[in-house]
C-alpha cells in the first residue's frame, strides 16, 4: 500500500483526497490544512485519516510515502523540495512552480533522490485527449499545422495568479502531450481591465518548429463558457469541445491540398477538401482517477510519469515567457 | 434618379448590381468587366444596362453619377482617384486601399471634388450590429472593456490577399462603429502554413485607449465555420453569433463588480454578477439593401456616409500595422 | 425539348418555374394564373413564356407536353383529369387530391392515356433522404423499428387545409420511400385551438406491419422551428435534422440487443449498445432541380417516376384516415 | 427532529438518504433493504443509522416518524398502508400506486390517521418548473393552449414497468402543477418492439377542458437524449430544455392573434406575432433538497404537501387510462 499525505484541503484537495481514497493501491494516510474548518470537513469524510495543521507533519511523517501538494503555486517549490529531501514521492498541482529555475531544481531533486514527481495536468488523462493522441499517432491527421483553443468563462477571479497562470496551463499541457514540437517563442497580449494588477483576458501565441503555431484564448470575463479546441492537420481536422455531453471530439475529413500544376507556375494553388465527420465513442472514466492509478503504477513499477517534471517545466517556461511578452504588448519572447 | 456604373462583375459585383437595380432612387446604368463570360451573365439579368470591357468607359461616362468599384484591392486607389477626377461619387469595396497614404488621398479627393465616398463595410448595416450599437448607446452595457471575435472557416483561399486582409476588415469596421476608441497599437501573429506567401490563420490584438482591447481570430483552415463576437461591458455583455438563424444577439445581464470594502485593504476584490439573458427580435432586411439606400440618401441630402473614407482608413491602418507586426511575430506596432 | 405549362404562380409556382426554366431538357412554355399581378411578375422573369389567365389555355395548349399544377388541393383532381384527357403528362403538387377515390382515378387515367404522373414530394429528392435510403438499403441499420418526426414552427396558418394536410405529407412521403411497410391503421389527435375549424397542432401514429410504428408531430403553434426525424433500427439509429447547415444526418452506432441467456427464463433482457457517431457528407444540390430532372428522364425514357401516383395515393390515404381518427379523438382507423 | 426511516436503498434510495441526512430538521434514523451488499454501502456512508433487512422493522419502529418508500411500484400500496396504520407520515416514490383505487385509499388513510403523504414528483421542485409556474401565474402567457413534451433516450429498460409508467409520470406531474385543467380523456399509442411485453416508445395525448391538449412523447429507444417541453399560450410561449446547462427556459414573445375584421365574414383569420426571447436566471439548488425541506415544513407546520396524494392520484389515473388506450391503438379512454 502506498501511503499518501495530502497538503491542502481547499478547492482541489478534496478531489485528490477522494481519488486517493478510492484507489486500491493507495491509502489516504494524512491530510494537513491550516484551516480548522477544513480539517473538520475532512474528518467527517475520512475518519481514519490523520489530520494536521502543519504541512511539515506530513513531510516528515514516516507513515507517508507520497506527498501530494495542493496549495497556492507560490508554496510549491519549497514544499516539494522538502518532500524530496525527506525521501518522499511528490504529486504537485499545476502550475508546477513560479519560476523556470525552481522547476528545473525539482526535476534534479527527484532524480537525485530517486523519487517520482507527477505534475497534475488532469486533462492529459481525459478520454477525449487520449483519443486525440491516438488519432494523431496513427497519422490520420497528416502533418499537424495548428492548435487553437478558447477557454473562457465568467468569474473565479484568482488573487494570487492571473488568467494565464490559471487557465492556460491546461492548454499548454495538452499541447505538449499532443504536439510535442520544440517551442521557439511566445507572444502574449491582454489587459488588466480592473486595475487589480491581474490580467483577466489574454491571447497567447506559441511559435513552434516546423511552422506549427498554437493560439490560446483565455478569459475570466466572458458571459458564456467556452471550451473549444481546434487541431488542424493537412489531412484531417479535429474539433474538441469539452462541454459537449456525449460527442466531445469530432473528426472532420477536411483538409488542404496544394496544387502545383496550375497554369500559373509562380503560384501554389491551395485547395480544400470536404468529407465526412466522425465522433468516436470515448472512454467514460474520471480523468483524475486514471491519473492517480497511473501514478501508483509508476511508483510500483519504477516508470516515469506521463506528466512528470519535464512536462511541468514546459508549461512554466511558456507561462513565464507569456508574462514577459504581456508586458511588451505582444513582443515575442524566445524560449531557450 | 442616380445612375450607377459598376466596375467588376465577379464574386461580389452581382450582389451590388441586384441591390442598385432594386433601389427606387438608383438606376443600374452600366457595368464593366474584362471577362466576356461575366458580361454575358450580366446581359441576361439586366438587359437594359450598358456593358463595357473597359473600366474607363464607366469612369468617363456622362450617364454615370456614381462609380461602384468591386475589383481587387490593388486597383482601388487608381480607379477611385480617376472617378473623383471625373466628377463621380464613389462606392468602394473593402478593404479601401493597399496603403494608408492612398486612403488619405482618396478622402482628400472626395472633399476637394465635393463628392461622396462610401466604403462597403456591409456588416455595419446588419440588423444585429445596428441593434448592438443602440444598446451601447443607451449605456446599458456600462463601460466597454473588450471586443473578441472569431471569424473562421475552411477555404476560399485568396491569391491576392492573406486571411487578415480578407476577413479582419469586417471586424475592424464593426469595432470602429461600435467602440470608437482611439486605437493605439496592434499586435498580430500567424503563420503561412503552406508556403504560399499568404498567412492563412492569424490572431490580432488592437490596443485602444481606456485600456480597451480587441482580440480578433481569423482563419481559412478551420474545419467548422464560426462567426462569434463577444462584447464585454462592466454591466452587461453581448454574444453576437452571426450563424444563428433567429437569435443572433444575446445580451447577458452579467458583469463584474469591484469591492473595495474587504478587510484586506491592499487588494481589490473582483466579483461577478449573473442575471437573465435576453435576445431581442432584430430587423429583418438585407444589409446591403439598407446600405445602398443609405448611400442614395447621402447623395441626395448631402450627408456624410456612415462608412465613409475615414471608416475605411481606420481599417486600412490596422491592416497595414498588422502586416508589420506579423513579420515581427507579434511585436506591437504603434498606430499614429 | 419538353414543353411545360405551369398552372399557378403563387407560393410554390415560382420555384417550379425557375427549375423548369433551368432544366436543359425542358422549356417553360406557358404560365397561367388568375392574378394579373402575379402574371406581371412572371413576365419580368420569363419574358419568353406565354402567359394566360385561364388554366384551360394551358391544358388545351398544343404547345404544351407537361401540365404542372401548383394550385390549392381542392382543384387538383379536376385539373389533372382534364390534362390527362388532353394528352398531357402531369406534375402535381402535394397533397395529390382531397379523396382516395380521386387519387385512384388519376392513377387509372395516367395508365389509360399512357402518360406520366409525378407527385411533388420534394423531400424524397434531398441529399439527406437519399443518403438515408442508401444506408437502409445496405442493411446497416438492422431491422427497422420506428420513424419519429417533429415538424413544428410558428405560423403560416392555411385557410383551406389544416396542419395535418399542410405538413404531414412531407413525413408520410419520406416514410413511404424509406420504410415501405404495409400501413395498417392510423391514430390522430389534435386540437383546433382558435375555433377556425382547422386543427393547428396534431400527433399522428401510423401502425405498420412487422410491428413498425411511425410517430409524427406537426404544429403551426410552436415558438421554435424544429425539423427532426429519428429513424430507429435494431443495429443503428439515425437523427435527421433538416435545419443543421452541414451535418443534416447523424448515424449512431447504437442499438438494442436481446439477451435470452439470463437466469430468469421467463424474461427477455433488453440491453443497449453505444458506439460511435458518423455524419456523412451529403450531395449538395437543390432537391427540386433533381426532381425536375428525374421527371424529364422518366418522360424521355418511359420510366415510372419515383414519386408517382401510388406514392401520392399512400399519402392521401393516411391523411384521410387521420382526419377521421381526429374526430374520434385518436380512435384507430384501419387502412385498407 | 423528524426521524426518517427509508425502505429501499437501490437506484433512487441513496439520493433520498443523502438529502434526508443533510436536512437540518430531519434525522436519517433507519434504512432497510433486502440486499446485504446495499446495507454495507449504507453503513459506510451513514455509520450512525440503524440498518435492517425487513421493511417491517422500519414501519413498526418507534424511533421513526416518517416512512420513506423507494421500492418497486408494486409494493407501494401495502407498505404505505401499513405505515399509516402504524402512525407514520409517508414519503412515496412515483408512480404512487398500481391502481386508482389504491391511490384513493392511501389518500383516505392519510386523512384518517392525520398524517402527511408526499409523492416524490421531483421535477415540480426544480427551479425551472417553479419559474414557469410563476410566469403562468402572472398571466404573461395569455390563455394556455398546449403542453408538448419529448422525454426520450436510449436504454434503462425496466423490467417491472413500461416506458409510460417509467418516464411519463414526470410530465404528467409537471402538467398537473402548471396547467391544472380538468383532464377529460387520454389517447396513447406505442409498440412493444422486442416482444418483452413492455412498450418501449409511446405517444400520449391528454385532452383537457377548455380545449387544452397535452402531447407527451416518451421513448427508451432514441439514439439521442431529449428533454424538451413546449408550453403554448396565446400571448407567449415557453421552451423548457432540461439539458441546457444554463438557459433551461426560454420565453418567446410570440403568439397568435385572431382577426375578425377581414372582408370574409365567414372566416377567422389567424395571425402570428414575433418578438423578443428572454431566458431568466433560475434558482440554482438541488430539487430534491428543496422537496425534502418542503416536506419537513409541512409536517412541522401542519400544511398539505404540494405533491400530495391528490397529485399522485392524477398521475396514476392518466397512466392507467394510457394503458387501456394503448391496447386499443389510441382509442380514447375517458377520465372520470
Amino acid at each position: 500500500m502506498i501511503n499518501v499525505g495530502l497538503i491542502g484541503f481547499g478547492y482541489w484537495g478534496p478531489n485528490l483526497a477522494r481519488n486517493f481514497h478510492h484507489n486500491p493501491f493507495m491509502e489516504l494516510a494524512a491530510i494537513s490544512d491550516f484551516s480548522e474548518d477544513r480539517l473538520k470537513t475532512a474528518a467527517r469524510f475520512y475518519p481514519q485519516t490523520k489530520l494536521y495543521r502543519q504541512a511539515d507533519d506530513i513531510i516528515n511523517n514516516n507513515g507517508v510515502d507520497v506527498v501530494a501538494i495542493a496549495t497556492p503555486v507560490s508554496t510549491h517549490y519549497q514544499l516539494a523540495k522538502k518532500a524530496f529531501q525527506s525521501g518522499k514521492h511528490v504529486w504537485l498541482e499545476k502550475p508546477m512552480t513560479e519560476t523556470v529555475a525552481q522547476s528545473e531544481e525539482l526535476i534534479e531533486l527527484a532524480a537525485r533522490y530517486g523519487k517520482k514527481l507527477q505534475v497534475d495536468h488532469t486533462f492529459v488523462y481525459t478520454g477525449a485527449v487520449r483519443k486525440i493522441h491516438s488519432l494523431i499517432d496513427s497519422g490520420d491527421l497528416g502533418d499537424l499545422i495548428y492548435y487553437d483553443s478558447s477557454r473562457v468563462n465568467l468569474g473565479l477571479f484568482q488573487q494570487d495568479v492571473d488568467v494565464i497562470w490559471d487557465l492556460a496551463p491546461h492548454d499548454i499541457a495538452i499541447l505538449d502531450y499532443l504536439m510535442p514540437f520544440k517551442k521557439l517563442a511566445v507572444s502574449a497580449t491582454g489587459s488588466d481591465y480592473f486595475g487589480t494588477g491581474m490580467t483577466s483576458k489574454s491571447l497567447l501565441t506559441i511559435f513552434m518548429e516546423n511552422n506549427v503555431v498554437a493560439h490560446i484564448n483565455v478569459s475570466w470575463v466572458s458571459p458564456v463558457k467556452i471550451r473549444q479546441t481546434l487541431i488542424g492537420g493537412t489531412a484531417k481536422m479535429i474539433l474538441y469541445d469539452d462541454l459537449e455531453p456525449s460527442e466531445k471530439i469530432k473528426i472532420y475529413d477536411k483538409g488542404v491540398e496544394l496544387d502545383y500544376t496550375k497554369e500559373d507556375l509562380y503560384r501554389i494553388n491551395v485547395q480544400y477538401r470536404v468529407g465526412d465527420m466522425w465522433a468516436p465513442k470515448l472512454e467514460d472514466h474520471e480523468a483524475l482517477s486514471l491519473e492517480v492509478q497511473h501514478f501508483a503504477e509508476c511508483i510500483m513499477q519504477g516508470h516515469e510519469p506521463l506528466t512528470n517534471g519535464h512536462s511541468g517545466l514546459e508549461v512554466v517556461k511558456v507561462l513565464v515567457a507569456s508574462q514577459e511578452s504581456l508586458s511588451q504588448r505582444g513582443g515575442p519572447v524566445e524560449l531557450t
